[in-house]
């Protein structure tokens, strides 16, 4: 197998157990469960350069490198992390982790409930992001890691980084959160409904407990794939990518595919109908829905994210029309208004939301800047970003030595 | 029961019958065929004064009035079509078609095809925007109207009114396009295959031969109609009606409705199922699709427009994402550069694509306007717009006559 420059290498995730019920925002509690984890880079002798990278909708722990066996399977955010990639993992020690109710290995719905001996399908709770952030607090409590370096992630994952800042103000130096949003609008809410119903009106749901019946509500799950993908682009890039290019020289005059973007959706949902489970697609994007950290204070977000004490790193996309540059600006000005340290970067970009997860050089740069900036603090107390002229030269330093 | 001051009254639909087959883009034809038309205003002596409407994607030939049994079955363009309203039926004999293809009593889908004695099904015809003309065309035959004062219509309606103008040059005297596109972009059509998709993988579906199985597929019609009305909204506006007000006080963790614009989706999504039919919303979607008239003429729209002699007016609406303001402009420009007569109208308004269904008032005001042009020219050859203050006039004059 070759192992590209950059990269991390050969990874393998690791299962950490949990013995303690974990109470959830919803009153119930889940015992007796595992979080899939992979790391990355050295944690060093003081323990303070651990970065948490928490994950979106459909994505895991699985954040860098390749399995030994899968040389194709590469993390999702592989351009951002990784020797002398913007977050360095010669400098820091990255977790990624698979959040409680997903299907990569964590307890989630296909997993078998201990009380009953059967799938917890339907039964398994509804969880917040609140949730998964006190979850992952324990995953550092078991990495013996007090205080994370930053907390990272896109879109929900910006959430996740966002709820740190809030529920555990100490145990974050950093919060870097992209592309991400204090709340969903009614438009966001309404095209999550439209996927939970293409999956609950799927015959093959069973009310969500298709595991016992030996099926998977691949056509609904389908569906709601194909809705995401539309919102994760841009108009402009999917006219670019796309346009009216057809199959064929003229119209066929049928239902089949007749244009390049039917083909590229269907496959896109046909892919991922094959390996995403339903009760997580419900789960996740309730738990989007649910986000609103300013509900405990009144809608006031400045308010909600007085507790903060981290230093906050925020990015949008100018043609991302699912958390556009205006929701990132309005967490910007609640931090502002509570005079918390902030970098924000609005990136003009033409991929849309899913930008957040492209290799884009301008992108790239800022995050590498900041992510110089908590490593200069890291080695010498808190300062200011470095020089143009210093980050030049360190990128150079590492080219060489990845080569 | 109550006739509002400003409505045609009650009206009945009426069937016109075509014996000679309609031969459609395709290649294929259609025999035997009728078209539920409705007719509101007097025909003049000239047979000079006629106003076809033409329909969207769920919409008939019930465009104004109401049924003397269905009191609340109003007209989907009551508000503009009536005594007194911008297309003022006391000078207009405006006519609505339901068209080929569609579900409220026009051959289509669900129609016994004379050559089975069964239901068209996935054996109708794919049909076009310019085989709709085609048929609208031979309306106007039997109703003995040569050249239309004004053909208009918005959306899908106005692909109509455009391609009339292309088909049959001397047969319209003005074009009213309103919040409407000279073809699709790669993210409407997605949309549309979404929607197709939800219907097609729904198992009542049947590969659209439902009728012989007793079955509708409502739960893919509810999904395709759900992802529709998305779009036909304004985020804004979504946000301004529903916001993330909930049904109950607090969360409640369940999938079942917790936010209003669920609740409404829902709603939305059931009542369209229950009255429409599935396989006319695969072509009618199509027929949005395949409209493209500057795919005769290389991409050149001003060419393809070229053959146009009518007058026009065009009209879009600030917050539409649909078929956003941008996309009339390509049209007004190909038209200005043809030499063409244009009024063009962007309107500010906060409805997105539904805009131009709703009653408001400078979006009246600018129809209003132009069909005095209209009805001007009818009764003294062709003259420039009346004067705010006649217009002013004209509608107090209206408003007595009406009370």
């Amino acid at each position: 197998m070759v192992i590209k420059p950059g990269s991390v290498g050969i990874v393998a995730p690791q299962p950490i157990h949990f013995a303690e019920p974990l109470r959830l925002a919803s009153g119930a509690s889940i015992g007796d469960y595992t979080l899939m984890v992979e790391t990355y880079g050295e944690l060093n002798a003081d323990r303070s350069n651990a970065v948490l990278v928490c994950h979106a909708l459909n994505a895991s722990h699985h954040v860098a490198g390749v399995y030994a066996d899968q040389s194709r399977n590469v993390g999702w955010w592989d351009n951002m992390i990784g020797p002398g990639k913007p977050v360095d993992t010669s400098r820091f020690f990255v977790v990624g982790v698979n959040n409680l109710g997903s299907c990569f290995g964590s307890t989630g719905p296909m997993s078998i409930n201990p009380a009953t001996g059967k799938p917890y399908g339907a039964s398994f709770p509804v969880v917040t992001v609140e949730d998964w952030v006190n979850a992952q607090a324990r995953v550092a409590d078991a990495l013996g890691i007090g205080r994370w370096a930053a907390v990272m992630g896109g879109s929900l994952g910006g959430m996740q980084a966002l709820s740190w800042t809030i529920q555990y103000p100490e145990r974050i130096a950093h919060c870097v959160a992209i592309a991400t949003t204090p709340k969903l609008t009614a438009q966001n809410i309404a095209f999550n409904e439209v996927a939970r119903t293409a999956i609950r009106s799927d015959p093959d749901f069973h009310g969500g407990d298709y595991y016992a019946h030996g099926v998977v509500p691949k056509r609904g799950l389908r569906v709601a794939r194909m809705i995401g993908h539309i919102t994760y682009l841009s108009g402009d890039d999917m006219a670019e990518k796309f346009g009216r290019s057809m199959r064929a020289d003229d119209y066929q005059f049928h239902y089949d595919i007749e244009f390049e973007v039917e083909s590229y959706l269907r496959y896109q949902g046909d892919k991922f109908s094959e390996y995403f489970d339903a009760n997580t697609y419900l789960l996740i994007t309730r738990a989007l829905d649910y986000f609103d950290p300013a509900r405990a204070t009144g809608g006031d977000l400045k308010r909600a994210l007085s507790p903060a004490r981290a230093k906050f790193f925020l990015a949008s996309f100018t043609t991302d029309w699912r958390f556009s540059p205006a929701r990132s600006r309005e967490i910007v000005e609640a931090l502002v208004a509570n005079d918390r340290d902030v970098v924000y970067a609005e990136i003009d970009a033409p991929h849309g939301h899913d930008a957040f997860l492209l290799d884009d050089v301008r992108y790239h740069n800022v995050v590498r800047a900041y992510f110089d900036r908590v490593y200069g603090e890291l080695t010498s107390g808190p300062s200011s970003l470095a020089s143009p002229r210093a980050e030049q030269k360190r990128g150079t330093d590492v080219a060489e030595r990845v080569a």
